[in-house]
């Protein structure tokens, strides 16, 4: 088999959507040698933590370390969240390749959980936009806005699709290289990603908006990829045993399972750059280093298809 | 909101697939409730039971009451599987509105499973289709033939997709109104379910394969769903809380839940003449039924999207 660029960009999420979810705070070697063992299985794309302050995330307050830690991996992308202007500065320092500002197109929500406005938030983005255009192009970070509750919001219920289209348009003036669609609440339906990534494609173009962060809360997490895939969405969020993402009850994880997506694509015929065996024997670090969180996953639990790996 | 057709059919088939799968004999009268709840919240089709020796499923023992029953319902139409001729003839003799008889295109599964090659089966679908008609037109059942491991088997590994072609033109030309595609394995992914379903009605005509069974063992049965609907399939079974289908582990069903189906479904705008709601409730007869039997399913555990009701 000859080494090829993925089709499909399987970014995991879990050291930064999965850990910040729950209780239990993961020592710093494990997150290493979690992110080295999903990076040796071919995943070239990693959250790997959040610049938030320690107070709010303690789960994430050694984002720095595990950034310098992560950049040492060949071929690796080291992506990570912040809130705000002052966590994208921290990010730069670090030397995140790519940074993600969560953007929520609930203005109840944004208000509620980052206390801003959407006015005060694109402004935000602007900033942020500014201070990476500074940064000497060879080191400067890839700086997306990500549309959180784009398809429906807990305290809001439906959100208005024009609202994700006008917002999706202010942020790249804003200065956002591009946006992405976040069914935060596992809101979303297969028809819904279709449309929804077709208006907001129309009004910024197909290559300011290539990736989707979608949840299975509901069970419809990979038939929404499936619907994102169809459209041309070439990058999906996931977690490594569906760690994080809010999940409701046993049972219900909020992220898609890594495993279950990677199983899908790989089936398809898509090229991951993923070793799914590989993959599956990360599980092992995460079990060890959260004895008390259950892991998800339909694939791990089943096993692999008789006769799957003679046919990739 | 005015009475029409479904424009999806999600045919009922835990009082079957489901039951026969667990150790636990569910009371008759439980059976009724159930079927009845079920029918109320407005599922139009129902695989009540299955037509074989009660030594070998004693769990679906009571069959031909529970068909009797069942046609007592309106609008419900009443679905049996059956293994052979001596089946069909009990099926029909109590009044079956709906035949199946799985055909296991794994040569190797169909020897193990019902002791007989496909030269076999195909003479037993023969004198099944002669038998159906020779009832009158007015109470004839629907006789179809399911292409079970159709997408992989656990004994032979990949099956030829030739091979699905092949058997489905046999089993039409010997009399099978229909054929269906089942993923008794979960072995699909949505690649494949398209492409199958696109040969297998070049092959037989489109009114010859309008729906599909499809397990979700590896996590993929939505996605699977969605490649189906996407093709123009308008049946698609599934089964309530996920009970049975050859789960492998806790949290892995078998089977696709029907609550997810219909939540999907009706979120993307499809009318499924079921009201989601009551379908919910009906999992409280199963959970009093079947105490010791885990239920499973996303939308259960997270509940509907706030705003979902009105926007029916």
């Amino acid at each position: 088999m000859t080494m090829q660029e993925p089709q499909i960009l399987v970014s995991e999420v879990g050291p930064r959507d999965g850990l910040q979810s729950i209780q239990t705070v993961m020592p710093t070697e494990a997150k290493k040698r979690w992110i080295a063992a999903q990076a040796a299985a071919g995943c070239r794309e990693i959250e790997v933590g959040s610049f938030v302050p320690a107070t709010i995330i303690p789960q994430l307050a050694d984002t720095a370390e595990i950034v310098e830690f992560a950049r040492t991996i060949p071929e690796l992308t080291v992506a990570v969240l912040v809130p705000n202007l002052k966590g994208a500065e921290n990010a730069i320092a670090a030397g995140a390749h790519k940074i993600s500002i969560p953007f929520s197109v609930s203005e109840t929500h944004s208000r509620k959980n980052v206390r801003r406005d959407h006015d005060q938030m694109v402004e935000e983005v602007r900033r942020i936009a500014e201070r990476v255009a500074d940064v000497d192009a060879g080191k400067r970070p890839h700086f997306e806005a990500g549309l959180s509750t784009a398809f429906g919001c807990t305290l809001e219920g439906p959100i208005d699709e024009d609202l994700v289209v006008r917002s999706a348009v202010r942020l790249i003036e804003a200065g956002a290289a591009e946006v992405g669609l976040s069914d935060t609440t596992g809101y979303a339906n297969p028809a819904q990603v279709t449309r929804l990534i077709r208006k907001v494609r129309r009004a910024v173009g197909d290559e300011r908006l290539t990736g989707v962060h979608l949840h299975n809360t509901r069970g419809l997490g990979l038939a929404n990829a499936l619907a994102a895939l169809d459209e041309g969405i070439t990058t999906l969020d996931s977690s490594l045993g569906g760690i994080g993402g809010c999940p409701f009850a046993p049972g219900a994880s909020g992220n898609i399972v890594t495993e279950d997506l990677v199983f899908m694509l790989e089936a398809m015929g898509y090229n991951t750059g993923i070793d799914i065996d590989k993959l599956l024997a990360v599980r092992t670090i995460l079990r060890d280093a959260l004895p008390d969180e259950p892991l998800y996953g339909f694939t791990p639990d089943a096993g692999l298809p008789l006769g799957f790996a003679e046919q990739r």
